[in-house]
């Protein structure tokens, strides 16, 4: 094989990425595949001090939406370049809980910068390496407020992007549908409603067709 | 007066941006001219940790030039915004201890980076604002590296730019001067040699022109 095959997945907080990433990784691990799972923002040490900052930052400064952008960009040229483009080369499979297209979504589509700028920096920071297929789990705002609000009630508060308001997750949901449909030779749009079992269904398809 | 006006400081380490740039404001605190000095990386309390991480980032996690300059773009994105642009819009005049050009010249001319990227980057994270006057500190390498010796054997080690060789410093000079060349109505190529008060002789006359 040349080169390890690199799926991203991405939806709003809630639509059950990790569980479906870690569902999917077993699937791989148990058909002898190697693979690494990692996260945006973050993946590297540098990166998830970024991420901290990203997560958590709170108080007199404002964090300008700018900011938020060249901050995500910096975590992902490091992650892509510390850890996913070298295991890649390896030959292994990279699974990211997220990858650029949050950032297309949360700080192009919902924030309002310029798409273009942030396609160019998302590419820059990529190292110019797409994923090879995306799944995005698509979720209706209201049950991914439900099922994210049930999680914050037992880990603790929202973060800063979870406490953004209905019309945002609105806008990045849309947002979201319109990179997929944009690149429908990469997404695979898979509902988020099911349970985790009956959605990972949808997402053993795609990955037998990527694998065969 | 519609705004302030936004002066920077350029060059190597060692030229004495930092001491021309304290006797810049107070010749115009003299003058009852309002001044605000800042520098950069850094300026305000998030740029300033993003500073820390730039300079003495050391160890097992390569600090890549891809994030090195987008953690660059991202510290400017937030003091531009907290800093710079209020304080003009106050009619206060800003005193800055580099800016982007510094970028250009670092990580596009020694580092490599596509500088059409750098300019796009630049312009965004300052929120399109171009500084009025630009004084660019010009230093042969040699000397630079006997001043900036000095300074570090009194006070402690060589941050992680100051460490760079030779071949890295003379690129970076090459840079700027070809940056103030391609800028000539913005740019002021000081030499920085003699003493202080001569330095600041020249300072003077073109701060009497910009302020006329």
């Amino acid at each position: 094989m040349a080169g390890g095959k690199f799926i991203t997945f991405e939806g709003p907080e809630g639509a059950g990425k990790s569980t479906q990433l870690q569902l999917c990784a077993a699937f791989l691990r148990a058909r002898n595949i190697p693979v690494v799972t990692t996260r945006e923002p973050g993946g590297t040490p540098l990166a998830e001090q970024l991420r901290t900052i990203l997560k958590t930052h709170r108080g007199g400064e404002k964090l300008h939406p700018e900011t938020e952008l060249l901050l995500m960009e910096a975590a992902r040229s490091q992650h892509a370049r510390e850890v996913i483009l070298p295991a890649l080369e390896r030959g292994e499979t990279v699974l990211c809980d997220r990858y650029y297209d949050s950032t297309t979504a949360y700080q192009g589509g919902a924030r309002n910068i310029d798409p273009e700028l942030i396609a160019g920096l998302n590419a820059f920071a990529a190292g110019f390496r797409k994923p090879d297929l995306t799944f995005l789990l698509d979720l209706p705002v209201e049950s991914g407020f439900v099922r994210a609000g049930k999680r914050s009630s037992t880990a603790g508060e929202y973060d800063r992007f979870e406490a953004e308001n209905r019309a945002f997750h609105e806008h990045v949901r849309q947002s979201f549908l319109a990179i997929a449909a944009a690149e429908p030779e990469r997404f695979r749009v898979i509902s988020a409603e099911g349970t985790p079992e009956e959605v990972f269904d949808s997402i053993r398809e795609c990955l037998n067709e990527l694998f065969d």
